[in-house]
């Protein structure tokens, strides 16, 4: 199997981050978003959505969207658990995980995507409103993380997930994305501070 | 436990439809969006980000995000296994859930949010722009669905699950939110019809 990607590109970061924290080696593939080997037509019959990352079994079977890759190495190598474990706590790992894709790294995404110049090709039509729209939607989120990190040392509990992976590479993203983070927020600095240095966080 | 929800709202409706699926009854609360009962202080207390639906189970722990709660059901009850078997198919129904659901539900939401004069409150600010620029991206996402359909009888293959689920609600939901369904897509027609006659979704 093959692991097609960007590395700048903040998706395929978090399986890179998933696959170091279970210890599991794929080989890696990158594709230039810059020089269009996203729209090439190879990687079209890949994916049509033209987004990385991609997985490439050894059949051929290609799978796309981070989560779902992420979902396949998990029941392949269910320890550590980082979706979660047993019916409430996975259910509470989606909850957090869903929570901060679609409240934080869309919103992050979304700044970054019809706010930066070098997205105009790419993000059609660019809508400045909403670019700017998305940064206090962004900035509300980390507000309610900083909460619930209040009481707990990682995002879901006393165990690190797949919800931790999806906050740090949204926040990392933050200032690519010249979106502020909010100043105060002393539980989110702990956590951010830990996550960070965890040997995962470099893939 | 309860499922707080609102009838007119396309997420608690997928939850509707996927315990209709498992055959299992749940009793639910209607809360009245438009009488501001997703703002109260008690609904609040259960979701921080006013949303429906929320699942409060007989302890108090309240489980937001439709798809988080249908886990948790599919964990309890895992027949009929809704999000998929072995590990290729758990991420492949993952992978299409995802799709659908970024591509066409969120696309058709974002269209009903920025444009529906009664949703001015709710959305702020509304943007036009990013609401008209969403119709395309939904109809871009039902060619893409249209073809999946050639070769398959459900999203995903031989077996209903999830995919199917947020596809049907998101494509009823085209029609409060004014967006148009392209014509010619027979294959797509083919699964619309076979779905909206499966009792579950008249839940």
């Amino acid at each position: 199997m093959k692991l097609l990607e960007t590395r700048m590109a903040p998706n395929p970061r978090r399986v890179r981050i998933f696959l170091a924290e279970k210890g599991i080696q794929v080989p890696t593939e990158e594709l230039d978003l810059m020089k269009g080997e996203l729209k090439s037509d190879n990687f079209t019959k890949l994916n049509k959505l033209q987004r990385v990352p991609v997985l490439v079994l050894d059949d051929g079977t290609a799978l796309c969207e981070s989560i779902a890759i992420c979902r396949y190495f998990e029941e392949l190598h269910p320890e550590p658990a980082l979706f979660g474990k047993g019916a409430l706590g996975k259910a509470q790992v989606e909850m957090w995980q869903r929570r901060i894709e679609l409240g934080l790294l869309a919103s992050v995404a979304s700044a970054f995507r019809h706010l930066h110049p070098a997205m105009a090709p790419l993000e059609v039509p660019q809508v400045a409103a909403w670019g700017e729209a998305n940064k206090p939607k962004a900035q509300e989120m980390l507000k309610l993380l900083d909460e619930q990190l209040a009481g707990n040392r990682y995002i879901t509990g006393d165990t690190y997930s797949v919800a931790d992976i999806t906050a740090l590479v949204a926040m990392d993203f933050m200032r690519v994305a010249r979106v502020q983070r909010p100043e105060g927020l002393a539980n989110l600095e702990r956590w951010y501070g830990e996550v960070s240095t965890r040997p995962s966080a470099k893939a």
